[in-house]
């Protein structure tokens, strides 16, 4: 779809005619994320490599990394946009277009590139690029005060930052994190979107499509500096990257450190109001398609039809990017709960079985008007490479560890067939799970060493959906040592049991949303799946289910059925379930039924 | 308030401080309705000085008048704004001005002004100005090919005509109407508001205030033309004047004709989606604060935290006016039902008892962050003047006649204590209403006549929500003509019964949102009144009864109480509802309940 598209060959700075278009999205050019779309390709196919080889994807991203180079400019500026459509206006207009958020997504590939192929090919002309961005912008004189309309350079300043622990690195993202939303930034003691306006010669009233006002500044986040935003508001992909970033500078730092005190209860507030009154249950977020983003609190529609549930691929991904982070920070179940929620119901449903049909918009319920469906591509392609390099990094979320000597500690998240090898010099560990996870709860663990001992602590999610659970672990330790939703399983146990199972049994569950979303419905869900009735399998059905009547007091039957597609054989559980009645169309929006019976009956 | 504020003087056209102050709503400056506010307070203070002489609002109405004269130019052109503020401007933005809407409430006031005087003081200056627009709009070689932004003077138009019978204000009228969202309008064959907006070169993303996106004519029902309209959307005062106007163009051609039956099915289908899919339970409509207006099918929010509930005082003033004109054409109870729901509660209720505070917006339900309050007065004051002359006008809704030599038809929509007197020429007919409506259903007739027998038809509508109705005539006929939802009285019942009592008992009835409205409630109406629990009677109640589980099985028990305020002593009805209970907030928006009770409990 690159190559077809005109991506693939962007970086060689020639005219392509799709250049011309008006913009669909105004006031940003349809290529205006080219740049990001081939970053995260080769972020994506970097990560694959490493478990696969394949050498026409090996070929591929060293011909676009030979681009790249050679669209460099001699001061180390990198972009499309402003090189050919554009030339002389790069870093007038950081608030709408997407310049600073192609460095970032250029960072990021760059990692990647280093860590699979351990050269600096493109690591080098990114460091450069930095180079200049850390010259040009920050709170020195003769610098650009601004900060990016759609964050995305600061996570990845600070994953950069982790490798060559220069600290322009973290000074540039904690400027751009500092200084965003500041009524009185810079040398003029304005808000930077105002004076960057008035210099382009901007009326306020042309204003960005996405706008409902005139200077709606939380649409970036950028109405108050982010220690005061009290709830969170606007496009939810650029808050996710943004407060992904947050956490990070707060790990960086410390939470106890001054920085991390400061942002620290932010980014708690703006998690909770976020999972608390913003969220689907299937861990999507952004219930308004206007703004791609948050509504008010409890608002949360499940379909176009009645008044929204936009809950963008990339925005589940950036929630799990967000509770990657705050699980460094705090090792709490509940994040990886909601990261895993997100990764099998909001980010997986994003991509077709046969990898080739995308969902930018997550909807909860299809309606005629707007059928729920996956297309092979978008103007806008930011959800499908976001898919490729997150399943390519999906090891990162699965879990976490630190090395010191011979001492290691393994955090285990997420649960899936997976091998991870520990080196600690003297030892090679390796770690397998094997489990039918999603499908079953039992994940049989396998611990083998070689070389000295390792001492290992290993801590293993409970998940919270799970009612019971349980570890075999013989002798059975008396009372099992959980902290904040991690089993901690210790050396001397591990010894003497490199083998063990850890059984979260899954059960069929009707979840109820709060009262206060006012929506009549139930979901059903196993384990971590929430699960979808569809049109296809349910002919009898004309209205998406809009008017059916589910009986949550009759008990689901689960069934083990194979389901075989595209040669893929998966035995997974179907639910059955009782549907009371249907209830046709009142006639007007308000019926006299005379005293009616409680309840709501629907 | 004119007084306080400068509207009242305003036609001396001299400078006002405010006329300075950038727009609140852009791009339409803070006065431009000025005209209308005094023109609505003429038009109100006319009908009212028929009732009851006070000669400190007949003065004001004369001193008016004299401004308004001598504010003419000399080619009959009369308007605030493009005499004072922009002059050499006029007629150079018809889509977001209010020049022709306040030339509109001119003609209106001029006809009530007429009505209650006698004169032309006032029809004369406005009949040359309307000369002026019928010159100057239009289809015609030379004219503009526009209409406005905001229909008013169209209706207005057509209440002139049946004074002036002058065929240019019919056609006038109906070139607005007509003309109105023709894609291919004009010499050149475009959107009147594309050719207009760069005629004064405007940028298309320059968009006004409440445009969610550049060119959204639906925003004025000029999208498309409105034969072509399935769905009302948009501003809701700008549709329902407008829908007035087609209804009445409708009863000037008679439904049948060439113009009637293109666009009567318009005037139902719009009609029809607004009662059934887009109206609230006290008939007030437009969920949409962004607009003030019209949202999707069946998006009925109680209040701002759920999401809107606009439904603005003067748009539910529009349904009664576009009800009034549907039973001219079509006479069936169903419209008067509508228009005494609104009447009652969602125009009534825009202001105080002492009739000193209004309210602009009627929610619903009331929030912490939204209280719904009544004010003295607002920046635009379009509300408050317009409950004045619908109270000045209020006889033209209560019943509709017509006389014919000594026959005569009298249709009673809605019920007061009031008088109708009907002179044949030969004879004096006086028909009068006794009854403590809406209290009590019971209206006791009497029908007076000086001179010869008048050969009268009275066609009483009967309420839909009355479950059981009589009619106490002797002799008792065998069977009631009831057509439509009328109650048709012949003249030999009626000349054997002048006096007799029409009995709708009232009764408590819960009334319950259709389903797909999503909204888990029940409303207590008794009569044509919905009744409203208030924070103020309930101590107890902190959180505004978001959280009150209201048993619907537990009879309701009425009690009749005297409630005395402002020295207005009333006899009315008080509910008293059991609370079954309260839920405390879940912690997430999602909650594992296991497997739950039927039925949502709320």
């Amino acid at each position: 779809m690159l190559k077809q598209t005109g991506r693939y060959d962007a970086f060689k700075l020639k005219w392509h005619p799709s250049y011309s278009d008006p913009p669909t999205v105004y006031p940003i050019p349809n290529h205006q994320f080219w740049d990001s779309d081939v970053a995260k390709w080769i972020e994506g196919a970097c990560y694959l490599l490493i478990d696969h080889f394949d050498a026409e994807i090996d070929a591929a991203v060293k011909e676009l990394v030979t681009m790249i180079q050679g669209a460099q400019h001699p001061d180390g500026y990198l972009n499309i946009h402003y090189s050919v459509v554009e030339p002389g206006k790069r870093f007038t207009n950081l608030r709408d277009m997407h310049e600073l958020y192609n460095a970032g997504h250029l960072i990021e590939a760059a990692l990647a590139h280093h860590i699979y192929y351990r050269n600096f090919d493109l690591l080098s002309p990114i460091l450069k690029y930095v180079d200049l961005l850390a010259l040009t912008l920050g709170d020195g004189p003769g610098q650009i005060n601004g900060y990016p309309g759609h964050p995305e350079i600061e996570l990845a300043l600070l994953r950069l930052y982790k490798l060559s622990a220069d600290p322009k690195h973290l000074q540039l993202a904690q400027f751009f994190i500092e200084e965003r939303g500041n009524p009185k930034g810079g040398a003029k003691k304005r808000h930077f979107y105002d004076v960057e306006a008035e210099a382009r010669g901007e009326s306020e009233h042309e204003s960005p499509f996405h706008y409902p006002a005139p200077k709606s500044y939380w649409y970036q986040q950028a109405h108050v500096p982010i220690v005061d935003q009290e709830t969170i508001e606007g496009h939810s992909v650029r808050a996710m990257y943004l407060l992904t970033a947050v956490a990070d500078l707060v790990r960086i730092y410390s939470p106890e450190s001054c920085t991390g005190t400061k942002f620290m209860p932010a980014v708690q507030r703006l998690w909770s109001n976020m999972v608390e009154k913003k969220s689907y249950v299937t861990g999507g977020i952004g219930a308004m398609k206007q703004w791609e983003g948050f509504g008010i609190d409890y608002f949360l529609p499940q379909g176009t039809d009645e008044g929204g549930c936009y809950a963008e691929t990339c925005a589940a991904i950036g929630v799990m990017m967000f509770a990657e982070r705050l699980l460094q920070i705090d090792l709490d179940s509940h994040y990886a709960d909601i990261m895993e929620l997100c990764l099998y119901n909001a980010v997986l449903t994003g991509m077709s079985l046969d990898g080739k049909a995308f969902t930018y918009v997550n909807q909860l319920a299809s309606s005629e008007k707007d059928i729920s469906q996956r297309f092979e591509w978008f103007e806008c392609a930011c959800c499908p490479p976001n898919v490729t390099r997150t399943l390519g990094f999906l090891g990162g979320y699965l879990w976490s560890h630190m090395v010191k000597g011979q001492s290691a500690v393994v955090n285990v998240h997420l649960y899936s067939a997976a091998t991870l090898k520990i080196d600690t010099g003297a030892s090679n560990m390796v770690i397998n799970q094997k489990t039918d996870w999603p499908w079953s709860g039992d994940v049989d663990f396998d611990i083998q060493t070689e070389g000295p001992a390792v001492d290992l602590e290993l801590r293993l999610r409970i998940p919270g959906w799970a009612k019971s659970w349980k570890a075999c672990i013989t002798p059975s330790p008396r009372k099992l040592d959980v902290r904040n939703g991690y089993l901690y399983l210790n050396a001397e146990w591990l010894q003497e049991n490199p083998q063990f199972q850890l059984s979260c049994p899954m059960q069929p569950l009707l979840v109820r949303p709060n009262p206060l979303t006012l929506q009549p419905v139930v979901y059903v869900t196993r384990g971590p799946i929430v699960y979808c009735v569809e049109d296809v399998d349910h002919p009898w059905e004309k209205d998406h289910f809009k008017k059916t009547i589910f009986d949550p007091s009759t008990p689901l039957r689960e069934e083990v059925s194979w389901i075989c597609r595209l040669g893929l054989e998966e035995l997974s559980p179907i639910l059955t379930m009782s549907v009371l009645e249907s209830y046709t169309t009142c006639v007007s929006s308000h019926t006299i039924f005379g005293l009616i019976e409680v309840g709501m009956g629907i």
